[in-house]
């Protein structure tokens, strides 16, 4: 199962919340999890969930993905309860209250149909809602490649599947084959995690797929699976959040 | 001999040039210089020249530029008579004037001298002006990566001169391992060539060199000789424009 919950913040203030405040949250989605689930996630260093801040129209949205059904049961249900209604930020001695939870959750089965299925838009066109960064041979890399991106959420997808592995050098080979960047607008950002700043990017980005439909299709899938993993490091921390802006079918 | 001249055009109306009329200005400028030499460079496929089209403070200016004696005499020389005061674009039914030359120009041993014995910047902040385009394996790439645009600088700076080649593989590895993008902002655009769509991109983008100073040196060297001949391809019909962005020394 994937589930998307989207919570809106506010504090006393009105304050606007930044994304880079994803990494203080991160802390609070963590006290909500059972220690054994926590620790599993630590030994693992696997992050079947996402989360970050964006701001739609004045209004502070907290969003949390997970990718699986552990990940639902253990991170979605304790938010889900009534009791978690507010928090406390220390550091910038913020009360938040959360006045509205919305809670969207697709069956994986039901997710991959949609996708297999049906002929899906050759134009993919993803927006990096907040600074977005890969590691690549040791050193941090603020700009992207569709290399860094569909190897990123190939293993992004089998982190969080039990049953299945898509990455392969060779479906990579043939993606970049078929595959290009044909509009963007791109900025470098960065991103501060406990005091480290990682140089990372924001914006959107279109790519065209010229290959056979069932390539189209499974780019589509990872695509639309990265909504819920985030593309990138650090998406457990608010970093790498992307959207799918839906076009015209073509 | 390194020359640029700045001809600051105005129509009867005022109208704003758009850079895309460096394609027109191309002919324009052909028309200019001597059968003998235009064929040459038609034969070679060379331009030890570039030209464009920028609009700074409403002023619309001609920016030609070349990069080798030869070119300062073909091209330079008959742009400097009196008698080059006005022309017409036929398609926009433009009488144009030039209202205004500016020429600068330095000797290619006093321009080396510049890089080659200073201290020069470890950061690079270039802005590219008008659309530019690479090609790589038959293909347009949209989007910058330093090989491409050292590739491109190399390439360039060697056509210029008689008497050095700069180019190699070598180089352009050790160029690679010490300097990264830092900072960029950069977005999709294209250029028309005679009907046919070139995709392009426009921005700026700040380039750190870590290696020693010879290198730092010789990149800075490279991008300004950049500045007289483009960036990548078509840099003859207004593609390509670069112009440095001189920051703190540093």
């Amino acid at each position: 199962m994937l589930a998307n919950l989207k919570m809106e913040l506010k504090t006393e203030e009105n304050d606007f919340i930044p994304y880079q405040k994803a990494v203080i949250l991160q802390g609070i989605l963590m006290e909500q999890v059972r220690e054994e689930y926590a620790a599993k996630l630590h030994v693992t260093g696997l992050h079947p969930y996402s989360q970050s801040i964006t701001n739609l129209n004045g209004r502070n949205i907290w969003n949390i993905c997970t990718a699986n059904e552990e990940a639902f049961q253990e991170i979605m249900l304790p938010f889900q309860e009534e009791r978690f209604s507010d928090f406390y930020m220390e550091d910038d001695k913020w009360k938040v209250s959360v006045v509205q939870k919305q809670l969207f959750k697709i069956e994986k089965k039901e997710f991959m149909e949609q996708y297999y299925f049906e002929n899906s838009d050759r134009y993919i066109q993803v927006s990096f809602q907040t600074p977005t960064a890969f590691k690549s041979q040791g050193e941090y890399v603020c700009m992207p490649t569709l290399q860094l991106i569909y190897q990123s959420l190939m293993k992004k997808y089998d982190a969080a599947s039990d049953d299945e592995t898509v990455e392969s050098g060779e479906v990579l080979e043939q993606l970049l084959e078929y595959s290009r960047i044909v509009q963007y607008q791109l900025r470098s950002s960065s991103y501060s995690v406990h005091g480290k700043r990682i140089p990372a990017f924001m914006g959107q980005m279109k790519i065209k797929v010229s290959g056979p439909q069932a390539m189209v299709n499974f780019l589509n899938l990872l695509f639309h699976f990265g909504e819920y993993t985030g593309i990138g490091i650090k998406t457990a921390m608010g970093m790498g959040a992307v959207k799918l802006i839906e076009g015209r079918k073509g």
